[in-house]
């Protein structure tokens, strides 16, 4: 994955246990694809201290999914939820029974909630 | 919940982010029950510093909780996983056809894993 998208998401699970001033510079740095003199400009803030801010976030980020793995876990746990969806679509091909299908529906809807 | 199954639920969810001395004062706090004499002679440290220690993890773990809310999350999909493992008992029961039973146990196992 190309790391301004990795770091992206890292700053989607963990950016809120950032500052707001932190947050709001990485996300104009990663998610909005800002230069760090557009950012400067914007925030009225250093140049220096604009990198120096995110340098420190993105080392800060990265530490709490070494240590957390919420983003590798979320990957898997999609992984496994979109199987179950084909499963469950397999199952509706085959089955008549009215009853069943009301199960199967059930479940859908609980796994969209997970 | 009581507090301190609270707490100890929190330390197995952030414990991770906490250095080991830390993780270990709060483990023989919150999970092995000691009191802070105790600590404090098993670690060589006073009973002040435990007491502090324990302290400032314990906002620290809450923070934690209050930004991510793994546990809050944590909890409500172990109740949606009950909720589709019944669907799954209750579909078994109505179902003849060995594919479609088949189709029922792989969504188990997939669940299983979530």
């Amino acid at each position: 994955m190309e790391e301004r998208v990795y770091l992206s998401m890292l700053l989607g699970m963990y950016g809120s246990l950032l500052t707001d001033k932190q947050r709001n510079i990485m996300k104009l740095y990663y998610d909005d694809d800002l230069s760090l003199s557009e950012i400067s400009e914007l925030t009225t803030t250093t140049r220096q201290a604009i990198y120096d801010i995110i340098r420190r976030c993105h080392k800060t980020l990265v530490n709490y999914e070494e240590n957390l793995q919420l983003l590798d876990k979320y990957d898997k746990n999609e992984k496994l939820k979109e199987g179950i969806k084909e499963d469950l679509t397999k199952a509706k091909s085959e089955v008549k029974d009215d009853k069943i299908l009301k199960i199967i529906h059930d479940i859908e809807n609980k796994l969209e909630e997970i």
